[in-house]
C-alpha cells in the first residue's frame, strides 16, 4: 500500500474555553449539595432519582444521555483535545446524532486528513480508558455504536436498518461471529450440548476466501474438513454457483447438513466479488445461512458507482464490514451485522449477574456486553463515527471512487507496458492489481519450467530491495499454479498518480538487472 | 473504581530535533541511489541484499532490526511525538531491549503518570496504522511483543522464560485461546474433523470464575453443559480441590474425558485466588491441562509481597494475564502465555500463502499471524513495553502494593463502622472490597425477608444517585444468595486515602435517608 498520511495543523494552538460549574469531586459538601440540587431541579426529576422503577425508561434514558456528556467530558480531557471535542460537540448538537451524508461544514476549516480524526479520538479514549460492555461505563460510545450500526444496515439495504450487530477486534473475529450465529439459529442446542449433539454441519466458502472462515471452522468445533472450498470461474476469481449446488447436494447425500455459505465481497488477493444474488438463491433453496464477508469490499457500498458489485447483499443473513480497510479508519474497526435481532444475544449471553443487573437505573437493553464473546471491549467506534460526521457519506464515496480510479490508472499503465504481465485480464473489480514484473533477462524466454522458476524469484527479490532501500513496499504471493506475483492494493486516498508512477519506475529500477 | 488520571505536562513544548539524510520517497533518482549505496556500504551487506538465501539469518536479522527503526521512524511521525520517541529511543539504546527492573532515569524528568505513556504510544500507532501479522509490517512491535512475553513467562517462573504467547483483544479471548490450545494438545484431530470426532470433553472452572470460560465452552463446540462449575469453600471464595476431584471422577465414570481446569487468580467479584498448587496436583494425576486465569490477579506477580497468592502458577500449562487491569495499562492489553512451544501455531495455522511466504528476505518464524485467530491485530504491546521501560518492574511493584494498601485501608475503615457490613470477613486477598451499606432505617431490624428485600435495593439506589450527581461510581451485584452489595475495586495508583474517605462519606450522604 502507498502510505503518505500527513498531519500538519496544530490543534494545541486553539483556545481552551473550559467552563466551570460542574460537579467536581473536590467540591465541599455544601457545594456538592447545592450543585446536585440545582441539577436535579433543572431536570425536574428528583422523584425519579430515588426510584428504581423502570417505567418511563425511554424519556429518562434520553435525559441521561445529555446529562452524562455535560457532566463528565470536561473533567476527563486535557485542554487541546477538549477543544477538538468541543467542535465536534457543537457540530453534533447543531446537527443530529446520525451520520451525515454530506461533509460537515466544520470539517472544512478543521483538519480532514485521513488520520487526523482518529488521532484525536484515540487520545480521548486513552485518557478516559473506557471499556464497553455496559451502557453506564461508556454511554456515549454505546449509543454511537448503535446508531452507526443502524446506518450501516440501512446502507446494506435491510428494511429500516433493522437488525443487530457489534464492533469486533477485526474481520476474522467478525467472520467467526457469523458462523456462531448461524449455528445458533439452526441448532441452538449446540450452545448447551456442544457439537457432538448436532448433525455433522458443513460450511462453504470460496478457495479464494479469507482464511478466517477455515480458522473459524477449526476453532468452533466444525473441523477444517467440514469447510468445503468452492471452485472459481475461469478467471479464477468468482465462485461458480453450479459448483456450490453440486457440493451442497453431495454433502446432503453423505448425510451432512449444509449450514452456511460465505460469499466474499472483495477477495484478499484478487479483489473479486462472488455473485451474491445467485448464491442467495441457493441458500434460500436449501435453507442455509448466507454470510457476506465484505471485510475488504464492504466499503464499496458507500459508492453509488461501485456498489452494484455487491448486488444481493441485502439478502444476506450477516455481513462483515471493516471500516478499517477500504474506508481509511485506522485499525481496529470491524463490524459484524446480523439481519435477525436477538441472535447475537441468544448465542453469546451467559447473564453474568455481576455485570448485567436488571435493577439498574436505566434501560439495560443498552448493555451490549452479553452479545460479545469478549468482556471489556476497546472503543473502536468513536474514530469511525467522528470521521463519518466530518467526511459525510459523500466524503467516503469520493475516497472509494478515488482509490478505484487510481487502480484503474495503474492497470491501464501496465497492462501493455513492456516487462509487465497481468495475472488476469480485464479491469480489476476492486483496487487489487495483480501483475508480474518480467526482467529483461527473461523477456525473450518461452514459457518453460526454468522461466517459471526464475520468475518466481523476481518479486521476492524486488520486495527485499524495496525494504532495504525504504522507498516503497508492495506485497507478493503465489496463488494456485501461479508463481509469485505482485499485488498492489490502494486504500489510502492520499495516494496520487505520481505515487503510482513512482512505484512502476521503482520496480523497473530495482528489477532491471535480475 | 476511582479514576483521577491527570495529564499536565505539555510534550509539544519540547524542541524538535529532526535529523536529515534518510531516504525519502521524493528524493531524486540520483539521491536515492547515492543514499541507498552509502547505506549498503555502511552495513557491508550488499551481496546479501540481492540474495534470497536465508543463511546467516540471525546476524542479518539483528542488523535489520536497527535499520528499520532508523529508516522509517522519522518519516512517519509528527514532530512532538517524535521528540517523545527520541527520548525513549535514546534510553533504549543506552540500555537494552529488555524490560527494566528499576525505573528508567529518563522517566523521572519526563512524565510518568499512569496514562502519559500510553497516549504517546497510541498517537504513534494511530499515525503509523500498523497491523501485526508479519514481521515486515511491524518489525519493532513484533520484537517488543516477543521480548515482553518472554519477560512475563520468566516472572511466571517457566525455565528461562521459554514457551509461547500472544497478545489478544482481552481476557475473554485469551481464555478462549487456552481452551483451544488444550484441545489441540490432547485431541489435535478436533482441528480437522471437529468436535464430533473426539470423545465428550469436559472443562472445570469455579462457580466464581469469569463467564468467559463458559462462553468459550459454548463457542468452541464443547457446550455449556460440559463446563462443570466447582464449589467454593465456606467463605465462598476458593475452589475446593476435593470437589474438583470428585467431579473429575464422576465425569470419567460417565465416560467423559476431563480435559481442562481453569484456576482463577483473582476472581471478578471477590478477588479470590484458587489454590493453584493443589489443583496442579490433580491435573498431573488425571493428565489434564491447567490454565490459570490471572486476567485480574496476574499483576500481583510483580509484587514480592503478594505474589505468593499465585503460588504454583509455574506449574500451569497456560496463563491469562491482562496488564490492562491491575498494572494500569489502558485497554486493551491482554496476554495468553503457553508453556509448550508450537501449540499456538499448530492449533491455529492455516498457512495462507498470500501472507506467509517462506521465501521472504527474513526469518519468517518472526511472523506471528498464523498463531492468532485474528488476521491483522491492533498494536497493544507498545504502550505496555514503554510503560515497563519507564516504571521498571519496581514501579509496577509499587503500583500494585499501593493499590492493595488502599484496599486494606478501606477494609479496616469500614469493617467495624456503623452502617457497613462486610460480605465476608478477613482481609481481602486482592483489591476487591465487598460490603453492604445499611441505612439507619434498617439497622435495628432483625434479619428477615423484608430486610433482605429492602437491603437489596439500597446499592442500586445509591449507585443511581452517584451517577446522577457525577461524584463517583462504585459497582454492585448480587451473588448467589447474597443480596446486592457494593464491590469496590482499586487499580489506579493515582487513588489516595482521601478518595477512599470521600467514597465512604458519599455513600453515607446519599444513603442516609433510604
Amino acid at each position: 500500500m502507498l502510505g503518505t498520511g500527513s498531519f500538519s495543523s496544530n490543534p494545541s494552538s486553539a483556545p481552551c474555553n473550559n467552563n466551570v460549574g460542574f460537579l467536581q469531586k473536590n467540591n465541599s459538601l455544601e457545594e456538592r449539595s447545592r450543585i446536585v440540587s440545582s441539577f436535579k431541579e433543572k431536570h425536574s426529576s428528583s422523584k425519579n432519582l430515588r426510584s428504581c422503577e423502570n417505567s418511563d425508561t425511554e424519556s429518562r434514558f434520553r435525559r441521561a444521555e445529555t446529562d452524562f456528556s455535560n457532566l463528565f467530558a470536561r473533567d476527563l480531557l486535557p485542554c487541546w483535545t477538549f477543544t477538538t471535542l468541543t467542535s465536534c460537540w457543537r457540530a453534533w448538537r447543531a446537527s443530529t446524532w446520525s451520520c451525515r451524508s454530506s461533509p460537515s461544514p466544520w470539517s472544512r476549516s478543521w483538519w480532514t486528513d485521513i488520520l487526523g480524526f482518529s488521532i484525536s479520538c484515540q487520545l480521548l479514549l486513552e485518557l478516559a480508558v473506557p471499556k464497553r460492555f455496559t451502557y453506564e461505563i461508556a454511554p456515549v460510545f454505546v449509543l454511537m455504536e448503535q446508531l452507526t450500526l443502524k446506518k450501516m444496515r440501512e446502507i446494506i439495504g435491510w428494511p429500516n436498518g433493522e437488525g443487530d450487530g457489534i464492533f469486533s477486534p477485526g474481520g476474522a473475529i467478525s467472520n467467526m461471529y457469523s458462523v456462531m450465529v448461524a449455528r445458533y439459529k439452526y441448532f441452538p442446542e449446540a450452545k448447551t450440548k456442544g457439537m457432538s449433539a448436532v448433525p455433522r454441519l458443513v460450511l462453504f466458502t470460496s478457495e479464494h476466501s479469507h482464511y478466517s472462515i477455515k480458522k473459524s471452522g477449526a476453532a468452533l468445533g466444525f473441523g477444517v474438513e467440514n469447510v468445503i472450498l468452492l471452485k472459481s470461474d475461469e478467471r479464477c476469481v468468482k465462485v461458480i454457483p453450479a459448483d456450490l449446488e453440486a457440493k451442497i447436494i453431495e454433502a446432503k447425500q453423505k448425510g451432512y447438513v449444509p449450514l452456511f455459505v460465505n460469499a466474499t465481497a472483495g477477495t484478499t488477493v484478487y479483489g473479486a466479488f462472488d455473485p451474491i444474488d445467485e448464491i442467495a438463491d441457493l441458500c434460500e433453496k436449501y435453507n442455509m445461512w448466507l454470510h457476506v464477508d465484505g471485510a475488504w469490499g464492504g466499503g464499496l457500498l458507500m459508492s453509488r458507482k461501485h456498489r452494484h458489485k455487491l448486488s444481493g447483499i441485502e439478502r444476506a443473513n450477516s455481513v462483515t464490514w471493516n471500516p478499517h480497510k477500504m474506508m481509511g479508519v485506522p485499525l481496529q474497526c470491524s463490524a459484524i451485522l446480523v439481519r435477525e435481532k436477538g441472535l447475537l444475544q441468544g448465542c453469546n449471553q451467559m447473564c453474568a449477574g455481576y455485570l448485567f443487573q436488571p435493577d439498574k437505573q436505566y434501560d439495560v437493553t443498552y448493555d451490549t456486553g452479553d452479545k460479545a464473546i469478549q468482556c471489556g471491549r476497546h472503543v473502536d467506534i468513536f474514530k469511525f463515527w467522528l470521521m463519518w460526521k466530518a467526511k459525510g457519506t459523500i466524503g467516503f464515496e469520493q475516497h472509494i471512487n478515488k482509490c478505484l480510479e487510481l487502480s484503474e490508472y495503474l492497470y491501464n499503465k501496465i497492462k501493455d507496458r513492456e516487462g509487465f504481465e497481468m495475472v488476469f485480464r480485464g479491469e480489476p473489480q476492486h483496487t487489487n492489481v495483480c501483475f508480474w514484473y518480467v526482467p529483461p533477462s527473461l523477456r525473450g524466454m518461452p514459457d518453460c519450467e526454468e522461466r517459471r522458476e526464475r520468475l518466481h524469484k523476481v518479486a521476492p527479490k524486488i520486495k527485499a530491495m524495496m525494504m532495504e532501500s525504504g522507498t516503497t513496499m508492495v506485497g507478493y504471493q503465489p496463488q494456485g499454479d501461479k508463481v509469485n506475483f505482485f499485488r498492489m492494493v490502494i486504500s489510502n486516498q492520499a495516494a496520487t498518480k505520481s505515487d503510482i508512477d513512482f512505484l512502476i519506475e521503482e520496480i523497473e529500477r530495482l528489477g532491471q538487472d535480475l
